[in-house]
C-alpha cells in the first residue's frame, strides 16, 4: 500500500488528508481517507483494518496530482541519519585526506539526530540556504517508525517500521564542514530543509525486494537537471533497517512518528565526487536546478532550488573568556 | 516564579500535574494547578494571566516534595545542546592533543540535536549504560522554548524563551570518543539518559543576575558524592541564550516545547579534567555514586547512578560492501 498526505491545492484551511496512492506515472490518483486519519496511526494498525479502510477510500473518486499539494508524508517526532554506505564514507573521508573507512565504522551505525522541523514536500521548491557557495543534495532511503520501542532485537524491530519513502537531506557542505571542525557533527549546515516523499510505501509492498539477508535492496538514483549524476542500491547499506532500530533502541527509545534514514548511498551527493576528484567537479547546486530522486518502487521526488530568501543577521562573533579574565 | 511538572508519588494513573513552586530549602511546598495545565502552555502566557493563575493555586494546600515525584518539566520536541563555554572547548582540545580553542568555535555558536526521548526526573536515579567504562556528566544552563520562532533577532528572541533549568547532559566517554571518530558527532554515547529540573525559573525572577551585555550570569556547581568538583558561571558563556535561539532559527524554525542547552561548562564534566590532567582524574563515575548540581537560582539536581540494566545484543558488525563486490 502506498500512503501520502496532502491537502487540496486551493484549500485556504490547510487541513491534512491522508489518500491511498493508486496507478502508476501519470495515472497516479490519490484516494482521500476519511478527514481524522494520521498516516503513522493508519500504519500502526493491522493490515486487515488498513485494508478495509483502504477499500472505502478507493471506492471514492482519486484526485490527480495537479489537483493536490503533496505534503511531507509525516512530520517527525525525531528524525536520525545514520552513515550506512561504506562507499560512500570511503569517498568522504579521500575528500578529508584520510586513507579510507575508519575501522570503528564497521563496529555498529553511528547517527545523528537531524532538525525535525524543516521537512519539505517531495515536490517543494527548496530555496537557497544564507552563507552557503557549496549546496549539495543526498540520496537516502528512509524509514518510517510506527510503535514506540526500547530494547528491541532486529527481529523484533520488523513490526515497528510502518513503511519506507525516498529522502533528499539538502547540505550546505562549507558551512556545514566548517562546523565539523568543532567535532559535534552538522547544525546549520544541514537544518533548513529535508525533502521526503512522495510517499510511504508499506513494508508488504516490498517483500520480494529483499536479498538473502533480509536487506532491501532498491535501485536508486539522483538527476540534476535530467542528468544522472549518482545511483547505487540500497542493498550496499552495511546493516538493515531493522538493525538500525534495534540498534537505536538499546538502552533508549525510538518512538513512533520518528523518521530513520540510510545516510547517503554512494555517489548520491556531489560532496563525495568532490572527494574523489580533488575539486568541485560536479559544481554546487545553483538557483534553478532540479534535482530528481528515484528510488525503486518508492517514487520519485524532484525540487528546484529556489532563490536565497531574506534572514536575520548572523549572531555575532563570541564574546571572550579572556575578557573576563583580564578585567578580573 | 517556579514551575514543577510532578506527580503523586503513589499515583497509579501517572497523570502529570504543573504546580507552582514556592519556599526554599527544607520548607519547599508544590502547589497543583488545576488539572489539564501543561507547563509549556502556561509559559507562553502573558505574565498577568500566569500570576491569576498562580494566585489561585498558591491558596491551595502546597505538597512537600517526599509526597511527590518531580518529572522532567518538559518532554521536549526538540532538544539542541550548543558549545558555548571557550575554556571547556579547550580543556577538551587539548584532551584531544589539540593546541586549544579552533577558530571556527568563536564564529557561531555550534550545536547538535541530542536524544529528545531520554529526558529524567531531577531525582531519579539514572542507570549505568551499557558498553562504557568512563560514564561522566555534563552541568549545563538549559533554556525552555515557549514559541514558535523563525528568522528572529536576539531581541526578538526573547518572549521565546519562557524559563530556565538546570541539566545533566549524561556522557558515556568512550562509546562517545569512538563514534566521534565518525565525525558525526555523537549518538549512543548521549541517547540513554538526560537530566533536567528540578523546575523551571521565569525570566523575570533573573533579571537582576543579567550582566552588562545582558548575559545570564549565574553560579554553577557539581558534586561528585558530596565533593565539589566543577564550577562556573554561565556568565562565561559565549553567546546569551537569545543570540542562541536567533541562530538556530535562522533560515530554519525553533519550536515552543524545545529545550536549549548551553553545553559544559568549565569544569563541568570529568572528561576535561582527563584532557587537562592526561590521566583518567578523577575516576569516570561508578554505579553508587551520586552526581549533584546546583544552579544559583535555578535549584539542584541530584541523581545517584544505578545498576546497568538488562540490554537487547549489540548489532552485527557492517555487512561489507567487498562481499558483494566480489561476487559480482
Amino acid at each position: 500500500m502506498r500512503l501520502a498526505t496532502f491537502r487540496g491545492r486551493d484549500d485556504e484551511s490547510h487541513v491534512r488528508r491522508v489518500g491511498l496512492v493508486l496507478g502508476q506515472g501519470d495515472h497516479v490518483r490519490v484516494h482521500p481517507f476519511d478527514a481524522g486519519f494520521d498516516l503513522v496511526e493508519l500504519l500502526a494498525e493491522s493490515a486487515e483494518w488498513r485494508d478495509s479502510q483502504a477499500d472505502v477510500a478507493a471506492a471514492g473518486d482519486g484526485l490527480a496530482l495537479d489537483e493536490i499539494l503533496l505534503l511531507p508524508p509525516v512530520y517527525p517526532v525525531a528524525m536520525r541519519d545514520f552513515l550506512t554506505f561504506e562507499a560512500h564514507v570511503d569517498g568522504m573521508e579521500r575528500g578529508h585526506g584520510s586513507p579510507g573507512v575508519p575501522d570503528a565504522w564497521y563496529d555498529a551505525p553511528v547517527f545523528l539526530f537531524m532538525a525535525p522541523h524543516a521537512v519539505t514536500g517531495p515536490y517543494d521548491d527548496v530555496a537557497m540556504p544564507p552563507d552557503t557557495e557549496r549546496l549539495d543534495f543526498e540520496l537516502e532511503v528512509a524509514a518510517i517508525v510506527v510503535r514506540d520501542v526500547s530494547d528491541v532485537t532486529p527481529q523484533e524491530a520488523r513490526s515497528a517500521i510502518g513503511g519506507y519513502c525516498v529522502m533528499n537531506d539538502w547540505s550546505a557542505r562549507d558551512v556545514q564542514g566548517k562546523e565539523m571542525s568543532l567535532k559535534l557533527g552538522p547544525s546549520k549546515g544541514k537544518d533548513f530543509a529535508t525533502t521526503i516523499g512522495p510517499w510511504v510505501v508499506t513494508p508488504d509492498e516490498l517483500e520480494d525486494c529483499r536479498d538473502a539477508d533480509g536487506f532491501l535492496d532498491l535501485k536508486m538514483s539522483v538527476k540534476v537537471n535530467g542528468v544522472e549524476v549518482g545511483t547505487d542500491r540500497s542493498g550496499n547499506m552495511g546493516w538493515s533497517f531493522e538493525q538500525l532500530v534495534s540498534h537505536a533502541s538499546r538502552a533508549s527509545w525510538v518512538k513512533a512518528g520518528e523518521v530513520l534514514a540510510s545516510g547517503t548511498c554512494s555517489t548520491g551527493s556531489l560532496a563525495e565526487s568532490w572527494g574523489r576528484n580533488g575539486s568541485l567537479t560536479p559544481p554546487p547546486l545553483q538557483v534553478g536546478d532540479v534535482v530528481e530522486m528515484t528510488i525503486e518502487r518508492l517514487g520519485t521526488i524532484r525540487n528546484t532550488v529556489g532563490p536565497r530568501e531574506e534572514s536575520v543577521a548572523p549572531v555575532a562573533p563570541a564574546r571572550r573568556r579572556s575578557r573576563l579574565e583580564a578585567s578580573a
